[in-house]
């Protein structure tokens, strides 16, 4: 069976994000009002075949410790579509 | 009060995807098997002042409408942190 998976990968807080500080900037250009720490990364969408949801969760979360997210600078949140 | 706001934006469905062929091809060389339509996009985060979180999602909205996302080439969801 396959599963949408949806995998969010973050910069951690504290570090810098410039790209997060460049969107924050514009939205407050463009006339948004009440925006604070924005963060930018990456949303990864991948179809897993696997046995169940638990399994397909496991294996994206393989996926980012070992390539799609760095350990040391991102932090990562894996959600099975259901 | 201040609602953390997590937006993806994600090229559509039928548009060419590099990105997203390019980490598809390194998760097979990595040895993950049966994975399939990948497709790299942004995550986003903010916090967002609003008076309940119905209006911090529509802020969002509006922000991914005009700014965030491109309407021709990206889909975009937006969900409010409980």
């Amino acid at each position: 069976m396959t599963f949408r998976v949806h995998v969010r990968v973050i910069p951690r807080p504290g570090l810098l994000d410039p790209q997060g500080q460049a969107v924050e900037h514009a939205l407050g250009s463009l006339g948004f009002t009440g925006v604070q720490q924005v963060r930018v990364g990456k949303a990864i969408e991948l179809g897993i075949e696997a046995a169940d949801a638990a399994a397909a969760e496991s294996a994206a979360r393989r996926m980012c410790e070992r390539f799609l997210a760095n350990p040391v600078t991102e932090d990562f949140v894996v959600a099975v579509e259901a």
